[in-house]
């Protein structure tokens, strides 16, 4: 099935209803959106492109971001969003690997789209170009029939190999898990949701199909800056967000807050990493709304977990509740399993796995990491956590070596590719130091050449070439050896542990 | 995956948190509904039960006939239950066709049972047996691992042609039912849901996995009668049940309902059949909580649109509500098509066809009809009807010629070869006609050998023996012909349209 019958169901039932808020208090109606997503979904079949075929987006958030993704699911094509933040090299990897049929980018991304160089034709992603586009298209009902698992969207995530993977999610992933997401958390056709976090990451492109489900509209905020959010909450009466705890803090802690009104506001959802209580208490007073908090990754379209807004009321009293991260959702089942693949009791750590209609069709071009990743059926998430007696999920460290840095996802293996590609540097381990505003933050110890000396400025500057800002460690420590076992592997954890006290991290 | 890692969840979560209600105020708890259900597993497994193999369940509702559902499901095998009103012949062909591996058979059906006389295996269903095998089995965890789309039951129900169909659905149909319903219905786990109406039905038997899903208690009341239920709901604080109308009926208009404490309830879900705004008012005042009126059928795991407690509420100042089945429930998408599939605009009448996950894998041997009813990879109900401008689904009327009396389905095709097997008749038309009890009643028109009369209890006397006896015709009449079409086709409309005026129907 073709997700897109939700914007008929809203366009038949509610024609006149708001759907996308625009700039200087505009907005489009359903009526207006399906019309422009059958047109536009026309325009992209006339231009060649056909079902299957992989459309690039690269694009701060803005309405025409929204409406691509749904002419493309329209037609039966797939959506590439890009993280405007890579690095050059980075960006080139991953439109080559998805194979694009065309690219569509902003004006505001094409400097770092043309350092990339990529082959593929290339569209503008612009107000006026969508226009133009739409206003080729014939206005008929476009709607393409798709197979059970028929693919919505190709989405790149930091691998463990330094290689990013495209997690493939189909149009059934996206229904099944906003279903389970709507269920919980009670969205409802009155919802204003603000696109507050950048739309090329799963969890706000997920919530898109939350709102299209219940009927709730859509406002836009470029990028994350707190100033604009506020002015977006006001301008639309946005009532839903969902956003990292580190731009939770950087919002409620914004000067501009004072004089905001945010009382609109009704469901903060925030997800990435967990929320410290005196943030949660701070944010909680300033904006009056339920919290719920989703633990997930892309692989399972999101969500697997929820720590409900009743959870956290409790967790003012009980604030070690905010170390986990909820109960299994709607249709997931969560298994905690050894080494063999055998699930644990509760109390037992081992991986965190995952069963349901969630889960990923797999991993674009790459079989075998797929069949070892969804071996038996089961979603093998990397995490590694232990359900403990009261139902709830806690994860205790990552497998995949993954820092969580200010909501953005770094995997260590790729920053010390970079930092081990340095002449100097003979071997780096890139793990998470505790961070304030970031939550967590890239930190590297090196050992250097012998006879060699290095700045962080100068380690710094090597990796920008490589790697997103993000990713580039923040902090170093120069040390004469690593940590290794017996069999020569670096010993993060003891690394680690000289960061981290119990209280920092999410352990039960 | 194997739903019954729904009690799993429950028994680590909740282990001493009521499970199943017993007589004398005794309870189960989830730790023993799950020892239990493992040790009858492993019972069935020893006594040569194998996954896929089928086992029939013929009883009134018990606590056992929920534990021998989930001990079957548990090891993979499948769960045939049977309409214990049928006739000898109708269980004899169900029986047959399902070719079980072993009845088990309640001591109050077993008159019914021998008559059918059927060749399989048979076992007691009685709490002292039940607890024999109980005793046999190993106390190991017995879950099977089950592909997607393994048969959890084979649900029969009556067909056009005369013959049965077992609709085979799976345990992820059932979890996303479950997922879907209680997505929009806020049972909880404090609920204690009463199976009321007959589990051996999809409806209520569907309605066991939405309880499992959030960890509600389960209690039994063995038939429908008004003064069992009440018992059953002040015994244990009965919250939530799944009734047909016209249960609603006996139930709030019998006279013992005056002096029962009924505050407990919390839910009451209904679906077969609309209520009449009479019906309703009345109901609502007596039990004072919210109503859900779900449409659905076997094909589609039950629940396709839910007219919602709000919608029942709004129904007391615009009763029109109560003429409309709802919305499409969550993953659930509907649309009216016409007589070569295409989908037509809300204010059209065409079939009513239904997408997502909790389609029926098919009818159980019937490669041929399958194919047919989900063609296109769509259910085609049989249903007529419309959606209106608000998204509302209307039914206009039965495609596959149903009645719905005192809320059993009866087609109207085994009604009529019953009738003509008997050599006075000729021909027989039958249909429903409204009636106060019942919602609808079984009509017939006959007409007869030339110089033949017939009574209405010779013909009811001659049906007895065929079929089961809420298909008998309540009524009868006498014609010297029927209306037919051109081409030779019965016109029922015709002989129907003589006995409903609008305010009957649930027509827009």
């Amino acid at each position: 099935m073709n997700i897109t019958y939700l914007v008929d169901r809203l366009a038949e039932t509610t024609p006149g209803a708001p759907a996308i808020w625009l700039a200087a208090g505009k907005c489009r109606s359903w009526a207006e959106v399906r019309a422009r997503m059958d047109q536009l979904a026309d325009a992209l079949r006339d231009h060649g492109v056909g079902p299957g075929d992989r459309i690039g987006l690269l694009s701060t958030n803005r309405p025409e971001f929204l409406e691509l993704l749904l002419a493309a699911s329209r037609m039966g094509a797939v959506t590439v969003p890009f993280n405007y933040r890579l690095a050059p090299a980075e960006l080139a990897y991953q439109i080559d690997h998805a194979d694009l049929a065309l690219c569509f980018v902003e004006d505001a991304c094409r400097g770092s789209y043309d350092a990339a160089a990529p082959a593929c034709p290339t569209e503008i992603l612009e107000s006026a170009a969508i226009d133009e586009w739409i206003a080729c298209g014939a206005l008929t009902p476009n709607m393409q029939d798709l197979p059970a698992g028929a693919p919505l969207g190709i989405f790149y995530t930091g691998g463990t190999t330094g290689l990013p993977k495209g997690v493939v999610l189909s149009h059934d992933n996206f229904l099944a898990n906003a279903v389970n997401v709507t269920g919980r958390v009670p969205y409802g056709p009155a919802d204003v949701h603000l696109h507050a976090a950048p739309l090329f990451h799963l969890a706000d492109l997920g919530a898109t199909f939350n709102a299209l489900l219940v009927g709730g509209s859509h406002a836009f905020a470029s990028q994350f800056r707190p100033p604009e959010i506020l002015e977006q909450i006001q301008a639309h009466g946005v009532t839903a967000m969902l956003l990292a705890p580190t731009m939770i803090g950087m919002l409620v802690r914004d000067p501009a807050i004072a004089t905001a009104d945010t009382s609109s506001m009704r469901l903060l959802n925030y997800g990435g990493s967990p929320i410290t209580d005196d943030l949660l208490r701070e944010a909680m007073a300033r904006l009056d709304c339920d919290f719920n908090q989703g633990f997930g990754q892309t692989e399972a379209t999101q969500t697997i977990t929820l720590l409900s807004a009743e959870d956290h009321r409790t967790a003012l009293e009980r604030p070690d509740l905010l170390r986990s991260c909820g109960r299994p959702i709607g249709s997931v089942a969560v298994r905690v399993v050894d080494g063999d693949d055998r699930p644990l009791p509760p109390g037992e750590t081992g991986e965190i796995a995952v069963y349901g209609p969630t889960v990923m069709t797999g991993y674009w071009r790459q079989p075998e990491i797929t069949a070892e990743t969804l071996r038996g059926g089961w979603l093998h998430t990397g995490d590694i956590g232990l359900r403990d007696h009261d139902g709830l999920l806690r994860l205790v460290d990552r497998k995949k070596d993954m820092i969580v840095s200010g909501g953005e996802n770094v995997y260590s293996t790729e920053v010390e590719n970079a930092l081990t590609d340095h002449p100097d540097i003979l071997e780096a381990a890139v793990f998470a130091v505790p961070d304030k505003d970031l939550g967590e933050r890239v930190h590297a110890t090196l050992v250097l050449q012998p006879g060699k000396s290095l700045t962080l400025e100068t380690v710094q500057g090597h990796c920008r070439a490589q790697i997103a800002g993000y990713k580039i460690p923040r902090s170093i420590a120069i040390a004469d050896a690593l940590p290794k076992t017996a069999a020569g592997k670096v010993q993060k954890a003891d690394l680690r542990a000289a960061h981290w006290n119990r209280k920092d991290r999410n352990v039960a």
